[in-house]
């Protein structure tokens, strides 16, 4: 297997988890935690029962702080490079369920100059349109407008850049580049960035000018820019984010996370029926070689992509899915059915978003934060 | 002497400007650049005459657009770390001037996310609270505001932010540390910096919609940051910008610029009349040890600090200035006496400015760009 390698620009080799908690220096979630949890939110969604957050910094401390009538705020986000697939839709998930269990704020920041920066042939015209088309996508899970307040790093610059130097005259290069790995050939974007993802981890305790705890969720990949902010946030003045980490979406095809840049590892929230069908057809799925061996050894769910759709997304509910997971190993059921059943789930379900998404574009102002 | 360094972060040593030249690749402005000036200009203010800007950037190709019909635009700007000094003024001076004569807009950047970054001990409330104190001294000095810009990094973060990024994408950490010598040590936010310097020099393209030449009127140890916008711009599809290049103006002690970190070598915009008279009686000059020398020997105006500031400043009269230097070199003039008329010229210049930096006030608004 290949070396693994977690970044938050690439993720590669067979993902070790628990070597992730260790090296990055991360609690693992507890059972005692999540009834923690239960006790203000009385029932605890999927993401978090199946242990799809796994790991977290100081999300006892959230709720210390939350029992001490101190509330929390959120903040995520999404580097706009690409259409949305189901995989992101994953942590925006479980932060909806917690901006509506603990009634709390959300920011939501969309790091188009990120993207930009980053990817040699994205313009800068085209990360911002992604941006705006990636909000939608967001919306469309029902956030509370209310509550949550997305923006472009490009059209929320002027606030956020104020902030932003102020974490980056903490930040020397020499830190920069042992925690990213930067290189001589790294531009000055790139090595400044991380900077501009630390703000929305401060900035309601700036507009509040009192300090507010932080709770961010978000791709395990990502956790280094937030070392940097948690390193360098109470140099000036403000609390430590807290964080939940999610393990990545696996993709369709074997091995690896769910991958914009190859789009038959993943459904996007754009997909038609057709193209929907055809992907998951084409699945990598732990079945056998013939009908007659499946039903004489039974399916492996666990290297599964299939079943690992029903498990991050598509059956919430438990006991159906050790339905489907025994029934899979006694070779009752076959990939066929087992891809045909998926894919009716996630053609109602993409249909449905897009009908929302669309709708999202009339309220879209609405949630948008802008300098 | 010691060895001399220029960056735009420190100036040391004895100033060597054929070196300069030579070493940054610069062109020296000859008699007949200057006579082309003329041509357009009727006369040639005393900076040009006296080579006190002694260095150009493609100035001709300037003149060649301009006689074409193609105007250019001028840009200068101002680090906001301290109160400003009669130094700072003088490449102001010949930028206004150049405004009048050839009708031009400018852009005036005031670097306030720049000396947060690089000031360990200033805050950025306080270098943006000077930005607007240094920017009364800009409009002091008659600036017409339909046709000049002044504005603050971090207030016009939006608009300079988005275009920076595409220079910062173009400029690879290896080169930023070549050019500026940059270290482990230094800080994300300085290394990104010169991005944001870089902007006001294709921001009137920008705005248009067309390509715009630039001009831009500095003191030559800025050039750092405009050697690499040089070299980056084309690739965004803008004119390199061009350039004019001031000396230093010495400080009232011996050797070095006049700086405003040793209060001593400076007369600021803001010193009371008992400040100016101390800190000239103060100032290093050609003089001899005692009245009976001077008298045989005479004085030495070209290593005088006094004489420099007339000639830099408060004798724009060529011949009355060659008067000074013969009756001193004769020995006619004492050091004393000229340093009393000097005492008088300042002081009624400061009070002059004074009275319109504080009517200045009033009218700051109208020369502000904003998000």
């Amino acid at each position: 297997m290949a070396r693994m390698i977690v970044t938050p620009w690439e993720v590669r080799g067979e993902i070790d988890y628990e070597r992730l908690i260790r090296e990055f220096g991360t609690q693992r979630i507890t059972p005692e935690l999540l009834e923690r949890i239960k006790k203000h939110t009385g029932e605890l969604h999927f993401l978090l029962r199946r242990g799809i957050f796994f790991s977290h910094r100081d999300l006892d401390w959230i709720l210390d702080e939350y029992e001490k009538g101190n509330r929390f705020y959120l903040y995520t986000g999404r580097g706009p490079s690409e259409n949305v697939h189901i995989g992101h839709l994953v942590p925006w998930i479980l932060t909806k369920w917690l901006q509506d269990k603990f009634d709390v704020k959300l920011y939501f920041q969309m790091t188009d100059d990120e993207k930009f920066l980053f990817k040699k042939n994205l313009t800068l015209e085209e990360t911002n349109r992604l941006a705006y088309e990636n909000a939608l996508d967001v919306i469309a899970l029902g956030f509370d407008h209310r509550k949550t307040f997305i923006f472009s790093d490009i059209d929320y610059a002027k606030t956020l850049y104020r902030e932003a130097i102020k974490v980056a005259k903490r930040l020397t290069l020499s830190t920069a580049k042992a925690v990213f790995g930067f290189k001589n050939s790294n531009n000055v974007g790139e090595i400044f960035f991380t900077s501009m993802q630390a703000v929305p981890a401060f900035l309601e305790s700036v507009k509040q000018g009192r300090n507010v705890p932080c709770l961010i969720p978000y791709g395990i990949d990502q956790d280094a820019h937030f070392r940097v902010a948690r390193d360098i946030l109470p140099k000036l003045g403000f609390y430590k984010p807290a964080a939940i980490h999610s393990k990545f979406f696996p993709g369709l095809l074997k091995g690896g996370k769910m991958s914009a840049s190859d789009p038959r590892s993943a459904i996007f929230t754009t997909d038609s029926p057709e193209e929907i069908r055809k992907k998951v057809a084409n699945a990598f799925t732990g079945g056998r070689d013939t009908i007659e061996e499946q039903r004489k050894l039974g399916g492996r769910p666990e290297i599964c992509s299939v079943f690992k759709y029903y498990e991050f997304f598509f059956e919430p509910d438990d006991e159906r899915l050790k339905e489907i997971s025994s029934s899979c190993k006694k070779g009752e059921r076959t990939c066929g059915e087992c891809k045909q059943i998926l894919t009716e789930k996630i053609v109602k379900f993409v249909e449905e978003h897009q009908k929302k998404r669309e709708k999202a574009r009339k309220v879209l102002d609405k949630f948008i934060l802008r300098d």
